[in-house]
């Protein structure tokens, strides 16, 4: 076997693990934990649907790209929970290695290719990285607000810390973020997210 | 909320079934059977990554939807073994039932389009829908040749029957059936696939 098609083979067998990578989220019906591979093509189906939705054109090709690829460095790092501080600390540094390891299995072109994919939408820039981010937050949200809270229910989060990962949202959709918060404010009426946001 | 954006999140919500699908492939490392939504997911990062393998020009878009869509229809239908002849004889008629059960969540125009999209890929013509079923062959191939052919063995599937659904593979990419009658024999040489070629 030739050593392009051979490494690019390794590659996608690699990216296998990422369905072992298990996140905080349940799938509806109050079912078992959601894994990364999971929460990547749900995410990359909600792009391409709701791209209307975005503040401004986007590729939607690379929207989904970056939707497919953005959890792969947990496959080594591990998932950190969006609200789980002390992990947070050192999300970067792990995720970075992990990028590094990972993506050096396909062939040079394409592992820079990926890299530059995967920086832009951890930068945070560019329109289509806004409303992959913006997907990265709907995506558990609608889970979890059929699973009446649940989630945050567990992990006592309360509707400050919420608000605070998903006020992002409005940087890819403001009607998205409108969306988010009308989900919010019901799910703090059905008591399923504690009110703390006037403390 | 209105309306449209009501129908496109309860579509998206409805495909979250997609996660209890599962298939009769297991995952590398002697893992569990994978799910269909992995199954997607995992097709259309390799549709990327192997798009010049494709023995015409695509719409690498078009290729990564139709991968993340194509077993949607399976939510309701169940999934269909590629080798179980007896559930082979009823599977378009209750795929095409589930296909206008789900898409019909979605609002009308974008029903029409994810529906034209699925047909796209079952009709097997246009060259996205050539090389997306080409990754429908070589994604499950890829990790039953790391388990040493477990899901062959499993269900008494010789080499006959592989050929016969990877030669299709030809017809999306001249270059990846080659590859894939390398990893073929390779699997009857290690005693992992049953050569029934002869008979």
């Amino acid at each position: 076997m030739e050593e392009r098609i051979q490494k690019q083979l390794e590659f996608s067998l690699e990216i296998d693990k990422e369905k072992n990578v298990f996140r905080q989220t349940h799938l509806s019906g109050h079912g078992r934990r959601e894994n990364d591979a999971e929460h990547s093509w749900h995410m990359a189906i909600m792009a391409y649907v709701l791209r209307e939705y975005s503040n401004q054109s986007v590729d939607i090709a690379k929207v989904m790209l970056m939707c497919l690829i953005h959890d792969i460095v947990e496959i080594e790092a591990g998932d950190t929970y969006a609200y789980d501080e002390e992990k947070l600390k050192t999300q970067k540094e792990r995720e970075n290695m992990a990028k590094e390891n990972i993506f050096s299995l396909l062939p040079e072109d394409q592992k820079c290719e990926l890299i530059a994919l995967f920086d832009e939408f951890e930068e945070y820039k560019t329109p289509e990285a806004k409303f992959a981010h913006a997907m990265d937050n709907l995506q558990p949200l609608i889970l979890n607000n059929s699973n009446n809270g649940g989630d945050w229910k567990e992990h006592g989060v309360g509707a400050k810390q919420v608000y605070g990962r998903q006020i992002t949202t409005k940087l890819g959709s403001q009607y998205l973020y409108e969306i988010t918060d009308g989900i919010l404010k019901d799910n703090i009426m059905r008591g399923n997210l504690s009110n703390d946001l006037a403390e």
